[in-house]
């Protein structure tokens, strides 16, 4: 079972990294500017989370592999970036990225509860990792940060997530029943936000 | 006296929070936006403060009402958005504004100087932790930072105010007495800044 | 031998400090701006670093005179800011702060080796060091990082001067070689990347 938590957050640890790597190729930067953007976006969140809670050493650091292989992956994708965004469809990008949504904030909000943290605070780290990547992205491209535009509910799944996963916690199922479950709320209600167009209001 | 210090520095956060959440909804973001907008301008300063300092836990996990409150204020205030402003009038935020930006600078210089820094690091720390959650709330909202465009007098009166705390210490007054007219030397600066529209030079 | 390497670090901290007040000034900002970007851009790399690796204190508190004598240089060149530009020509900034980021970036690797962290982990942090500041500026600034925008080679210079000095470290040669082979390879691979238009691909 824990290969495959590791097998999803890879798989999340790329999703996000690619939707970095597209928003730096939209913003004409180079290959550094794409490494860079790329790696903030699929660790942005976790660092800021660790930086937060004092967690050392960081978790890129201490799988090290990971920064490696996107550095390798930005190298070996950008040439052929136009054939590889015909072949990964809108709609791989949404599942992915809803799933690594998922995966980040529980497994944020779980380590926080680890550490003891007071509930709102593990929820607020469990958001904060699942989102804040996404969120340095668009501050370094100059953006105002899609999560906080009006759009279709995005940060809000990872929340409710996150309180089943504490929830069920407190109800006293197993570490992992609890993880699964937290997941798998936070990725439905992502899917069906954009199936039904759930917004917040202004 | 302490119960006193501790209502202002309720007032400061929900005042520096009001700020955001009026950026965020002027931005037109969502309730997520608006929360963490509001959460950053309120929290910001003292978390930068705090992971320069490498203090833990930070003080808003420390007291974690206060982002629950914000978190609770956010939701309450958002629909009556347009009435508030009726109410809570220009000249009421800057006041509130000013007492905040006084209470945060010079509570940073006091901690900072608490922790036996250097006096000139104390002074950075105290304006750090009085302008930094502005400064995070205008990165955020893609606009070059307020304090720093030309405009009356901000940082300058927490940089002043946070001196005036730090030379009645090094006199051998108590504590408390430094901390009010620090307090006092920056809010009665910061109005009078805005009263005779003072500038820094360009 | 120190002596000189201390020399070029606060050459390197008033150069980088330079084009924050530079830039600064072009976006029209006050005093409180001016010395807050320009502190930003020479400590930003560092500060980030330190705080990725959990150092405390952060290097310019433990040399605080440094901010201190940025601070006074923000105050004492303001008002003729026109007439420095004339006499501080182009090339003499292009060297300046290619010499500068060589020893931000070897500086940085070598502090990171020093820790004991992978190979990896260090020349990024290498070249964090090097290029963070002037992120960090052109965020404040309200601007898409330089560094990442198509143009000739700045960070690669870093990172492979960072390369230069990890090969040489292993390879067995004494610190202060590698030091100045890696900070040698980034200057010299700086200017001419500026002489001949060098640039990677989009």
């Amino acid at each position: 079972m824990s290969t495959v938590l590791h097998v999803v957050e890879v798989i999340g640890v790329f999703v996000f990294a690619s939707s970095g790597l597209v928003e730096a190729r939209r913003k004409k930067m180079d290959l550094v500017g794409v490494f860079t953007v790329a790696f903030i976006t699929a660790f942005g969140g976790g660092t800021v989370r660790d930086i937060l809670l004092d967690r050392r050493p960081l978790f890129w650091i201490e799988n090290y592999e990971y920064p490696t292989l996107v550095f390798i992956f930005c190298i070996l994708v950008s040439p052929f970036f136009r054939q590889l965004r015909l072949v990964v469809t809108e709609r791989v990008i949404l599942y992915a990225d809803a799933l690594g949504l998922g995966l980040f904030s529980v497994g944020g909000a779980s380590l926080a509860y680890g550490m003891k943290m007071p509930l709102f605070v593990c929820v607020m780290m469990g958001v904060i990792t699942g989102i804040f990547g996404g969120v340095l992205r668009d501050i370094i491209c100059n953006e105002i940060p899609m999560v906080f535009r009006r759009g279709q509910l995005y940060a809000t799944c990872a929340f409710l997530g996150c309180w089943a996963y504490l929830g069920l916690t407190l109800l006293g199922t197993t570490e992992l029943f609890a993880v699964i479950s937290g997941i798998a709320v936070t990725l439905f209600l992502r899917l069906m936000a954009v199936r039904f167009d759930w917004k917040l209001p202004g």
